[in-house]
């Protein structure tokens, strides 16, 4: 038997239940106006958002200072502190980014597809909004700007869920946005936060399946392993990036050399960033070669015995090595048997985000390009381009590894669906 | 506290638990082999599982003849013996409708897109299958032959889950349809059953989110109703078809009179059938003549005050009506002002699937396809259009009306996704 709950704690929890049902309500509401709201207004709206931002940078602040100091004070990670901080620039960085968006096609009323059938309907696939979108995220303050601009851009509410350490820096950047709707003559309930930084608000927000139309959370493992296994509603989302790279017997050594270490080093801590290297057993004259550029470059190489026989300075991997996303400076590496090695090794440990093999010799690329299941599968360029921006989508509010709907870069028209339109000239079905 | 399990329920529990995944790594494997298999290869396996169900229809009208003679015994409804029924014609039917999807393009593959970076990377988004899909479906036998054919032809692993009434008719058809794929030297587990008819094997299969990448339950809203609740899986379907036509005061009055008739009493018992008939007030006119069209043949009408003053034989509506999906001789009737009238009535009701407007002004008819959310909008023509053969997209596993993934008829194409396929030369991320 639970213990019953106190009475007030029971009020709270159903004041609670009703303010985000309103909040539901009024993002479906506002989401029916926004499908319908042509591209100048948005962006004019976008624009003014922007302007919003600049003109209270000095509101934005100080909440962010507030933020700070109770995140020093209960005395959270320097990397979590540098996630929060916002300064100037990062500020001018938030306008921009809605001001880049203004600047993107609007993907709503795409024509999809058009075709006449010999009964004479017309019937077409046109790009319309999802209608509400939930964006669950931890404590980096300018996923604010750049969820409510992108859901705006593409005809949809938003719902904020902005972690606990941010929240009034969150709050502010909400304020300058609606301030921005409002002057473009937009609801201001287009991008709303939810009404408590109470954790029983997530539980409730992953069941308003009648209200919001997916999730997308935004934040580190164990965020998104909660929503996935809490939500109603369907999530788009990446758990992992174990990226590979394999470098082939037919490899160029140049590029080769350039890409692992891009691959890899250039930033440790994306999503698109090398975890473990595979070399062709044919590859042996490079494979002394990349083991010296990583640790060079600071890497820490954790390999198999053929990589350890080849430089006493690399680590034995365990096991455990090739399942791990390290996000850090530190490679697993691994010899295998040609392009067949390397597809089973991937299909064995990757995480279907982002693989890439390196090889002068067109039939193996091709035949990796194929074969490997993943959202993203590149050959001869470097894994850290899975990027909306790098791929000429414009911003993206995440990477999906998913199967259904969106897989790669989550852009403004993975934002979208269609539906049919049909026009007759009285047709009825014989 | 509950009963401790019998040890022999465990063991059985145990032992179907693991046959279940078996089932779904074998799933798997068959599923990377059919994302590679050439479309020769994969029409030569339609076009010999279409003659193994022609040379083996004695033994599935055998098997056929025990699953309807107990559910005979059982007392079922001769609704579901006539669904469960297979005479030559039916088996006919299933051969025919194999072959033709033999001649449908392969939704594989396509080039959905491709651009070149300014730094030469060429990024092509390129069709691939989903994977697994699980197929969890009642009493038509004939679903195990559209299923299987549609999941192989797009390049997918099935796993049926067949009602228990049409388990042996089920059993034999998928035998064939094995017996065609081992014809073409393709894997007979890329069509599997489930290997148990009991209860317990839906809540595992539900629960396999490692195996298999999509459901697709086909029957009643009590099916589709537990599959969503249980499922961990994403899951593509419709609950309702409550399909509205408007009439407007600009319609053509012959028009309007053959699309109602068509759309709510061609076939009353699908989709897409017209459930509710709204008319504008300013059609009054047209009010008792379609009344009279209805009523005469064979329809009942249960309407709102208005409707019932224009004609007496009008049965009061209830609230409840406005929200039923009769699949059957029965429409609910309102008169509402104009378009915007129309449209509040349907945002209200409608279930996302298939909505008309009759009306000559193309103002209005363009609003109304611009402005209803719905998978399928028409204009001038009969709501009984909503089915993929009709839109030319050939057969359907079903229609969707979620927000994500596909929207309407879910023919082939829905039952791929894409990946990012980037050829470069070396290009590292600067």
């Amino acid at each position: 038997m639970t213990a019953v709950p106190h009475r007030a704690e029971n009020d709270r929890s159903e004041a609670l239940k009703s303010a985000m049902r309103l909040l539901g309500e009024r993002a479906k509401a506002a989401s029916e106006r926004l499908a319908m709201t042509d591209r100048a207004t948005k962006d004019k709206a976008l624009l003014a958002m922007a302007d919003a931002i600049g003109s209270r940078a000095q509101e934005i602040r100080a909440a962010n200072k507030i933020d700070m100091d109770e995140a020093k004070a209960k005395g959270v990670s320097s990397a979590l502190l540098d996630r929060l901080a916002l300064d100037a620039r990062r500020i001018e960085a938030m306008a921009l980014g809605l001001r880049d968006i203004a600047g993107l096609a609007d993907p709503v009323g795409r024509v999809l597809g058009e075709w006449r059938r010999p009964n004479g309907l017309v019937i077409s696939r046109v790009a319309v909004p999802l209608g509400v979108i939930g964006v669950i995220y931890e404590s980096r303050p300018n996923v604010t700007a750049d969820a409510g601009g992108l859901c705006l851009k593409s005809g949809n509410a938003v719902i904020l869920r902005a972690g606990s350490e941010s929240w009034r820096s969150s709050g502010a950047i909400v304020a300058a946005l609606q301030s921005g709707l409002c002057a473009a003559g937009l609801p201001e309930t287009t991008i709303q936060m939810t009404p408590s930084q109470d954790r029983e608000a997530v539980g409730i927000l992953l069941s308003m399946n009648d209200a919001i139309d997916v999730i997308v959370p935004r934040g580190g493992r164990g965020l998104i392993e909660r929503v996935v296994a809490q939500s109603r509603i369907p999530v788009i989302m990446h758990l992992d990036g174990l990226c590979h790279t394999y470098v082939d017997g037919a490899a160029d050594p140049a590029k080769a050399r350039a890409i692992v270490l891009n691959a890899k080093m250039r930033r440790t801590g994306i999503c698109g960033a090398t975890e473990t290297l595979l070399v062709d057993r044919n590859a042996a004259s490079l494979l002394p070669i990349l083991i010296e550029d990583l640790l060079q470059a600071g890497c820490e190489v954790r390999g198999d015995a053929a990589s350890q026989a080849c430089d006493g300075r690399v680590v034995a991997a365990t096991p455990k090595d090739w399942d791990t996303e390290y996000l850090d400076a530190i490679i697993s590496l691994a010899v295998v048997d040609g392009v067949d090695g390397a597809i089973a090794h991937i299909r064995a440990h990757g995480s279907k985000h982002t693989e890439a093999i390196v090889t002068e010799d067109a039939r193996t690329g091709e035949r990796f390009l194929r074969e490997v299941d993943a959202a993203i599968v590149m050959w001869n360029a470097s894994t850290q381009f899975a990027d909306g921006a790098e791929f000429g989508m414009g911003a993206e509010i995440g990477i999906a590894t998913g199967k259904l709907h969106a897989r790669g870069p989550v852009g403004l028209e993975q934002l979208t669906i269609y539906k049919y339109m049909v026009r007759g000239d009285g047709q009825t079905r014989p």
